[in-house]
C-alpha cells in the first residue's frame, strides 16, 4: 500500500550511496533484516541519510535515558500521531530491548491517562498555574 | 481563560464531596498547592473522583515503571496533542522527580524524532513489515 | 495574536461584499455581536463567503440532529484538534442553546474516554471485528 | 496486525478475573459477542478492569446525554484522533442504537465543517473574544 | 473496511441527483474514473454535492497558486492528520500534475522538519515573537 | 510561558557552541534578530546544532521547490499539529518571502477542505482505491 516503491537488496547494492547506508544499519544492528521504513526512504537518498544519522545519534548512542524508555517515549509520540507502522515497529524494538508485560500494560495505562486528561483539559481551557512557567 | 468557574478554597470547602477528594489531593502530594486543573473538574464532582482515583493509581502507585519515566511518557503524548496546560504542569511534575537537563534534553531529540518519522511513514504509508506483527 | 488583521465594524462598512455577508450573520443570528472568527475570514471574502455559507446549512438550518447535539460534535472535534478559539466559541454557543451543567460533565466525560480508548487501540493497533465492517 | 495477542474465550474461561469481566460484558450487553477491544485489553487485567468499569459509567448508565448523542461524540473525538478500530466499532454501535441515515449525513458535515473552522481558527491565530470567557 | 456502502455505477445511473454530480466529476476531471471517495459520499446526497462544488472551487479552478502547490499542502495537512486515503488519493495526484522524485523528496524533509520543529516549540511552550504579530 | 529559560544575547555570548550557531544564523539570515525558538534550544546546545543544520538544508538552501512553496507547507503541517508558535513565525516567513493576499486566501482554502475531506474519509473509513497503489 506504499505511496513510493520498496527497494530490494539488489536494487540496495546497485547503489554505492544506499548500500553503504544499508550496509550501517546491519553493521550497527548486528543484525541482517533491514525493515521497510529504510527499503522507503532509499528512493531519497539524501532524506535516508539524514534520518539514519539522526535516528542513530538519538536512540541508539548512550545518554542519559536508557534505550527502553526512549522506545516508549517514541511510541507514546506515535500512538498520538495514529503512526500504524511507527507503532508496530518502535513496540517490537521495545520488546528486543526487554519490555516486560507488566511495563507494557503501565505504559498503556499512562498514555490512556494522558490522552483523557489532555482532552479535559482543552476543553475546559483551563489557565497554566503561575507555579508552572519558568520565568 | 478558563470555559468553566475554576474553584476556590472556599467553595472547595462549601462541598463535602469535592473537599474529601481535594484533602486526598492534597495528602497524597503532600504539599497544600493544589493546581488549575483539579479546581476546574470540581464543577463536575463525579468526574473529579473517577479522574483523581485514576490519576492516583496510574500515575503514583508505584508499580514496573519508576514514577520519571511515566512523567516523561505522559509529556510526550500531552506535546502530541498540543495541550498546552498539560506540557506545564508535567513538565513541572518532571522536574520535581528529578528529570535532569541532559535527559531534558535527550527528551526533546526522541519526541522531535519519533514525530518526524511518523510524518515521514505516514506520508510513504509504508506497509508493515510481518517481523513486527503479534499473530 | 493572530495572523491577519481582524477587521472592524467600519472597515466592514466599507466593502459592500463583506459588510452583506456582516449582514446576513447578523440578522440570522438575531444579535449585533460579530465574533472575531468573520472578522479575521474578511480578509478573504471569497473564503468568508462559502464559510459562512456552510456553517449556516449545517449548523443553523434545521435537521435531524438538534442544535445542542450538533453543537456538541463540533466542540468534540476542536478539543481532539487543541483549537483553543473554536471551543471557547462553540462552549458559549452551547451553553446559549440550554447546555446544562451535567450534560457538560457527561460530554466531558464521554470525550475523557473516547481519548484515552483512542489510545488504547491505537497503542494495540486492534483489528476491526468483521462485524462492524459494512460490505 | 496487533501487537499483542486477542484472548479466545477458552483463554478467558481459564483466567477467573478476566472472565468475570468477560461476563459482565455479555450481560450488560445482552450479547454473547465481544469485540477484539476487550480481547486485546484482557492482556491487562487491571486496565481491562478500569476501563470497562468507566466505560459502562460514562458510555451505558443513563444520564444527561442520550446514547446515541453519546456515541456520536465518541467517533467526532475517534474520526479527529484517526482511530481506525473505534470509528468502526462505534459508528456499528450508533447504528444499533438508531442512527438514520439523515442523521449520519448531518454528522458528517458537522465533523466536517468542525475541522475546517479549526483549520482556518489555528491558521489565523484568531484571538478569543471577551464575550467566550467564563470569568 | 467502510463504514457505509460504496455505490457502483449502477447505483449511481438509478439516482439523477447523484448521476448529475458523478457527470460533472468525470467531465471536469477528463477521466472516466470515479474513485472511492465520492462512492462513499453518494450515500449523502447535499454533503456529495457540497464536497464537490468546494473541491472544484478549490482545488481545480485557477488561482495564485499553481495546482501542484495545492496538492503539496493538501497532502501535508492529510499527512499530519494521518489521512491514509487522502495521502494515497492526493499523492497519485500530485504525480499526475507533474511532482517529481526530488520535488517529492524535498516535500517528505519539509513535512519532517516541520513536525520535528511543532514537537519541539510545544514541548518548550515557546511565546511568540512580537515581531511575529499583526496588530 | 516557556518550560525553559530563553537565553539572551548576554547569555549566548558567554557560550561559544551556542555562539558559533547564532553567528550563523545572523550570517545566513542576513538579520540580527534572532527569534525565540533558537533562544529556547540553546538550552540544549547539540540539539540547537541538529535542528539548527537540518532547517538551513531543508528550508534554506536552494532545491527544487521554492521557498515560499516550502513554508506554505511548513505552515500547513504546523496548523494541523497546533503549533501556535510555529503557525506565527512561519506566516511571518512566508510573507516575507513573498505570500500575497490572494495566495493566502487559497492556502487557507485549501487546508481548511483538506481537514473537512480528511474528516470525511476517516469517518467513513474508505478504502484505497487500487489505482492509488505503488506496486
Amino acid at each position: 500500500m506504499a505511496t513510493v516503491k520498496l527497494w530490494t537488496d539488489e536494487e540496495v547494492s546497485a547503489n554505492p550511496r544506499v548500500k553503504a547506508i544499508f550496509d550501517d544499519i546491519r553493521a550497527t544492528r548486528k543484525t541482517d533484516f533491514v525493515n521497510n521504513f529504510w527499503r522507503a526512504l532509499a528512493n531519497q537518498p539524501e532524506l535516508l541519510q539524514r534520518t539514519w544519522a539522526s535516528i542513530k545519534e538519538v536512540m541508539i548512542e548512550p545518554g542519559a535515558l536508557d534505550p527502553l524508555t526512549k522506545e516508549l517515549i517514541y511510541i507514546a509520540v506515535s500512538t498520538t500521531n495514529s503512526c500504524s507502522y511507527c507503532i508496530h515497529s518502535h513496540t517490537a524494538a521495545a520488546r528486543s530491548k526487554g519490555l516486560s508485560d507488566q511495563q507494557h500494560a503501565e505504559f498503556l495505562a499512562v498514555i490512556g491517562m494522558a490522552a483523557e486528561t489532555n482532552a479535559l483539559a482543552n476543553a475546559l481551557q483551563i489557565p497554566v498555574d503561575p507555579e508552572f512557567v519558568v520565568d
